[in-house]
């Protein structure tokens, strides 16, 4: 049998009961971290934009967009579900190929549930198989992938989606085969979009793009057979080496969401390390910003290739820049989705530090690691070196920071009282008769959300 | 200004009177070859399927889907008319860098133009800039975009759609600019898919997210600015080569729809002078197939490379076979959409003279060019060079040709009396009030189709 052959049939042949217990916990936790990012992302102007410019191109209007009042068909679901869930760049990280593997898997299954019933035990399920399959495709094509400027997390989210929706719609292992074919026909995103809407349009398409892949599959809509290994398939065409055993070897058995990190800051992974260290300066020493004389931050290269925005005209250009890293950390002591807006942007303390601050490529730091020295305006030099930082694997947050995290930004869009009730049901979501009911039980109560519209990132 | 500033303001700020009268004409010439492809593929499983597993998802359904019954909202008719009028591979081509270059383009705008009144003039305006736009970002990333694996017509096609669509929605140039990120965004498709469904699937969806890509430009929805030229952008991800200057030069000078071919046969180019030159030889000398011993056709590389399938499963393989591209030239003397079916793939002459053929790379060979040496069981040979094949830029067809073509198609979908009337619409396109009355004029009289059912390719 074929990759793409192998790959189909794992997903149809799976059963949940295969699937170890600690993995399905990581995915309600995956799912708890992402439901949290949907809700906060819900009210940015980026998903208002595109809530408004597709309204008329939607079908059957019998699928939420969470946290949203409107409704619109299935598949405009997904992809809204995916721009507000990524905006914030708040959402999950695998740290090995930095894939952000939740936001197009679960964009797609919620839509599918809101409009179909489903059971938390299948849709946990599913949500784990297409976490496997994208993160799957994404280590086989990391790094060259990545380096070449795709952005990897739609260009694999996409054979994700078309994986969980597949299953949910019962393919057999032949339709999977032309999903899978019909996911690399439409694997895309690139990199140069970094820090404007079209970022979190991305991981959306690809949620969306999958979802009509698995519909297009059921209907046997033929697709190239060889969608991963042919001569002009994904692997050979956007990645300069790959290695396609990874998509296969102990497949069954060792499961991606094991690796996966959740970010307790609200902005690009690789800056996380830099504001850690500078988060403990501040907790030890509280430097006024005006006696900070220089910031000089060794970070691993990737950070540079990523992040070396200084000069800052966006909000959302703030999640990208090592330098408003060094500075939230430093003079706020923490980087919360209210250190990533315009008025950040335009807080002369944080500005101050940004102009200071010099960042080195040093390929001796890790990319989950930073070496900051500081060095105030009395001579005297702070110096902190972050071996791992946190949320990384081995520093994971814990149910109650997940918890934590969930409330700091769902309370943007919900009234307290709907927080809390959605988290409960969130948490037990292997246990629902349908997750419908969940994902429907995010629709702001109408009075509370005009009220107390908070700053927002993505203008 | 950058690369894409410059594609950009051009295409805002251009006139139609200062589009050369040639051009227009070559323009209309383009559209009618357009929709006689897209009336002759109306009536294909492919579009069967697609319709069928889509409809639910439909919007507003004001949009026609181009020889159907079946309304749809633009978007989604932007993506049914780019399968049906490219899954016979009938459609026109850009011999230098192979770009299909109408379908992505016309399936976005004739279903826009169904749903909201457009003037001719700026129909064929919005075109020619959409053709453009593709056109010149085809040229600067060809070959080595191509020779990778990408499907040229729908990786640029994605922009010359956003192009066309944001014309006739008067985007200022900020957007285009916007809008051009966000087609950079979905460029996809891959050159695994040929011979399946999935191949003419890709044009479709990129004249569908052009014209979302658009649509999301005029609502202020942010993309990175450089899509084209920036580090990350579509020519550095996509090609290991590439010539920016190709996209800017001599804009509004030159145009590209000077060079573009319309295919006398019905399947992939790189053929088409092995077709030539064998039907040739069976004008000549009417060679019944069970006297052939053997054919040897000397091809460029290329053909090879993309059509050097002998063991042919699907009516679409046979699309994209050396093998039986000779067979049907000496056996039949001809290559229209009968020579494609599944009755032609069972046909025993055909497949006997498939089976005694080698094909010949050969790098003296132009891709234009053919040699052909027919053995017969009687000893004797025939030899025949093609040195520019019909359909080809220097050999063009003729209007009388082109009209020809489209009836040949069109009665496959609609009765005679409908075809010469849509025919005569489409001739004088730049004239009409409102291109929206030649869309819907393609709906099917309800009585006529069933009866007459041809043997359809994509099955």
């Amino acid at each position: 049998m074929s990759v793409t052959e192998r790959l189909a049939a794992y997903v149809v042949d799976s059963r949940l009961d295969s699937v170890p217990r600690d993995v399905q916990k990581e995915a309600t936790r995956a799912l708890v971290n992402y439901l949290g990012c949907a809700l906060g992302g819900s009210i940015e102007p980026a998903l208002d934009v595109a809530i408004e410019a597709l309204a008329p191109f939607s079908g059957e209007r019998n699928a939420c967009v969470l946290g949203r009042a409107e409704r619109f068909d299935a598949l405009n679901a997904a992809l809204l579900n995916g721009i507000g869930s990524h905006v914030h760049e708040y959402d999950d990280t695998l740290p090995k190929n930095y894939i952000h593997p939740s936001v197009p898997v679960a964009s797609a299954l919620f839509a599918f549930a809101s409009a179909s019933p489903v059971r938390g035990r299948d849709f946990v399920h599913a949500f784990v198989l297409g976490f496997e399959v994208e993160s799957r495709i994404g280590n086989a094509v990391y790094p060259a992938h990545y380096e070449a400027g795709w952005h990897i997390t739609s260009t694999t989210g996409v054979f994700g989606a078309a994986a969980a929706v597949g299953k949910l719609l019962k393919l057999t292992t032949q339709q999977m085969v032309w999903a899978f074919g019909l996911a690399a026909t439409q694997a895309a995103g690139i990199r140069e979009m970094f820090g404007s809407m079209a970022k979190s349009f991305q991981p959306g398409r690809a949620a969306q793009n999958g979802y009509t892949a698995a519909l297009l599959g059921r209907a046997n809509f033929t697709a190239g057979e060889r969608a991963l290994e042919g001569p002009r398939g994904f692997a050979a065409v956007t990645a300069a080496r790959y290695d396609l055993d990874k998509i296969t070897a102990n497949l069954g058995v060792d499961f991606e969401l094991r690796d996966n990190a959740y970010k307790p800051y609200a902005c690009g992974l690789v800056v996380h390390p830099a504001i850690d260290g500078c988060v403990e300066l501040h907790r030890e020493l509280r430097p006024a910003a005006e006696s900070i004389a220089s910031v000089r931050v060794r970070v691993a290269p990737l950070v540079l290739d990523l992040c070396n925005k200084k000069d800052l005209r966006r909000a959302l250009e703030s999640k990208y820049s090592i330098y408003h890293a060094c500075a939230i950390g430093l003079v706020r002591g923490k980087g919360g989705l209210n250190e990533f807006t315009e008025d950040a942007l335009a807080d002369p303390e944080l500005a101050h530090v940004r102009g200071v601050t010099t960042a080195i490529a040093d390929p001796a730091i890790k990319e989950d690691q930073a070496h900051i020295e500081v060095t105030l305006r009395d001579g005297r030099k702070l110096v902190k070196f972050v071996e791992q930082s946190l949320g990384n694997v081995h520093r994971p947050l814990s149910d109650a920071q997940l918890t934590e995290k969930f409330v700091d930004q769902a309370v943007l869009a919900l009234p307290r009282a709907q927080v809390d009730a959605v988290l409960e049901r969130c948490w037990r979501i292997g246990e629902l008769t349908d997750v419908g009911e969940l994902a429907r039980g995010t629709r702001p109560e109408q009075a509370s959300k005009a009220a107390k519209r908070p700053q927002r990132a993505s203008e």
